[in-house]
């Protein structure tokens, strides 16, 4: 704990208004106070989630901040009141907290815990202050975690102590993309072995999805995407049927529930298309099909469906982070992958040194990547 | 097994064409053929469906029929290879069957047997024909029930037979309504002990929504219904809260939201109105509440919402007969009853004898009647 207590100075990639480059800056990043944990970021990936907000897209977010929250380091020193963690532990910050305390966090079947920082975006730590400086000025925090820099500071209710094994350029993703296509078909579907899963959308976290169905025991896994270039990747993951609708002139549900007889068990919406919530609801099997949302629709959008399809059996459901209760959840995760339960490294196509982290948005941009991970 | 293989003549309420009123009418009633069973119906309820069928708003359904579809008899012939029943049994008919073979059957979490007859209408047997006739015409059986008649033959997986103390003229109401409502919330909903519901819609199935609520251990139920004149009879079942719509000039979810600490663990929409549903589905709390659409919407609504809603973590489900598989839960419901695990009488508001079946329509229409049951 040699720099306990000690202002560090560090290189972090600012983001000081919208529709603008990422800036690296040095910054000054605050010793933690009580409950809090300081960390040394080894690897971040990029998420489409932090460029809504480098777009400008996201409401309420205040500038200038830095954005970051998939990624994996190690303690560098923690605040008075930590005692589930040290320095030198590897750890992956949380961008939803686990107070443990709360409506949600004391509910077996929720993790949306009260000290979330996803629709208010205060950009603060839970005392309500940064600890973030550049240039004299105070920089916020997003959702408690701020991992595009050197060094970060979290609240100890967001930070998951993993394995010292585990391999930090790896299990970063578990800070977001994996965990949230993983978990949502271990956790929120809940897929039963032998079971039929359609996905739709075959990003990082629609094939998390199918690594997900695939380690749950489903034996057909049809993967469902506009671009056909994506199909390899994921029979790769375990999909073992793959649909792009533009092959057919009628509505992709009806294909489904043809080929499927009379409708999949689980459907997982990975684009944030509100019409393609509605076909995967369709495409799930009458009295007991599920489908899962994954996907966030722009902020006006609305679902519409005849509500018949609820009536007669159907759910419809959701969850952030694959409905894992983070603290508690990540690290079991990470022993799970040590284990060898599921496989997952073809999911990063892309390693940059952090300085180049505006290239990695480029190849988001472009469609090149699935994730792109900065080494920090 | 008397009158085994010969035709009954007896009374029943024939519906001939849309909007007019039933007929009493001599009919002949074939004996039951192979895997059927002819029932003496002792006691059936009036069901707003049924309503819908004579008011001509069930597209697809085929004139002239017999309705009636929640009732109580006594087994009085069986067909061929009918092993679980003989004359005498007390039974309830199965507006869904339960085959025991399909999908659907084989699934654990699913009712909605292959061989029901809701929406194709086929207004037969399983074999493709009908055992009715009047004035030498055939007449079609509606969801292979049709309880309006003194005797009726339906498929032997069509039929429950329930404990020998039962009084015909109360269970009578599990065939549908009673079913419905409280299986929505034991079932469907899964109520927790200690848990917070509300119930949107008071009628007959509403109030049994509330019977279920209280019979899982709600600790608070929220009835809601724009006519205050409900809530003495809501709170008779165990309602604790009461909400008027009318009441309050802004959003009714908001309303519930705030008198529950940011939404109920379960809301029930047992009216029919996507509006409403909408409204049920914001009143839950965000990580893990759960609605159930109950009511029947009419054919061409939809319904509309934020998608976040479900990706922040609430479900939208729904069943047809509470999610009982009917044959198998019956009976088990019967029981429960006779030990008292839970009272209903008082949905019963209305009685008649079967021939002055069209007051008991007048008395639905009218709001009058929570639910009308035919002494037959």
């Amino acid at each position: 704990m040699a720099t306990a207590g000690k202002v560090i100075k560090c290189k972090a990639a600012v983001c000081w208004a919208p529709k603008q480059p990422l800036s690296i800056e040095e910054i000054e990043v605050a010793p933690p106070k009580a409950h809090e944990v300081r960390i040394k970021i080894v690897a971040t990936g990029i998420c489409r989630s932090d460029d809504h907000v480098i777009e400008g897209e996201i409401s309420g977010i205040k500038y200038p901040l830095i954005l970051g929250h998939e990624a994996a380091g190690i303690v560098e020193s923690v605040g008075e009141g930590v005692t589930d963690m040290k320095p030198g532990d590897k750890v992956i910050p949380l961008g939803i907290p686990q107070c443990g305390k709360c409506k949600c966090c004391l509910n077996p079947y929720s993790n949306l815990c009260y000290k979330n920082d996803l629709e208010k975006y205060s950009g603060m730590l839970l005392d309500n202050t940064s600890r973030f400086t550049c240039k004299g000025k105070p920089v916020h925090h997003f959702i408690g975690t701020s991992t595009f820099s050197e060094y970060t500071v979290v609240d100890d209710i967001a930070v998951a102590k993993i394995h010292q094994d585990a391999p930090l350029d790896k299990v970063c993703l578990f800070g977001c993309s994996f965990s949230t296509g993983y978990g949502s078909a271990v956790n929120t579907a809940k897929v039963k072995p032998g079971s039929t899963c359609a996905v739709f959308g075959l990003g990082g976290v629609g094939l998390s999805v199918i690594i997900g169905c695939k380690a749950a025991g489903a034996s057909r896994i049809i993967a469902v995407d506009l671009n056909s270039d994506k199909f390899a990747k994921a029979k790769e993951f375990g999909a073992t049927d793959f649909i792009n609708p533009k092959d057919y002139d009628r509505p992709i549900d009806e294909v489904l529930t043809e080929m499927t007889e009379d409708g999949v068990d689980y459907a997982f919406e990975v684009i944030g298309n509100t019409g393609v919530m509605t076909s995967a609801l369709k495409s799930t099997h009458f009295g007991y099909g599920k489908t899962v949302i994954i996907g966030l629709a722009p902020s006006t959008a609305t679902i519409s469906f005849d509500p018949m399809l609820i009536l007669t059996g159907r759910v419809l459901t959701g969850a952030i982070l694959g409905g894992f209760k983070p603290k508690d959840d990540i690290p079991k995760l990470v022993s799970d992958y040590l284990n060898k339960k599921f496989e997952f490294d073809g999911l990063v196509t892309h390693r940059l040194p952090f300085m180049k982290i505006n290239e990695g948005f480029e190849l988001l941009h472009k469609g090149d990547s699935i994730r792109t991970v900065l080494t920090v």
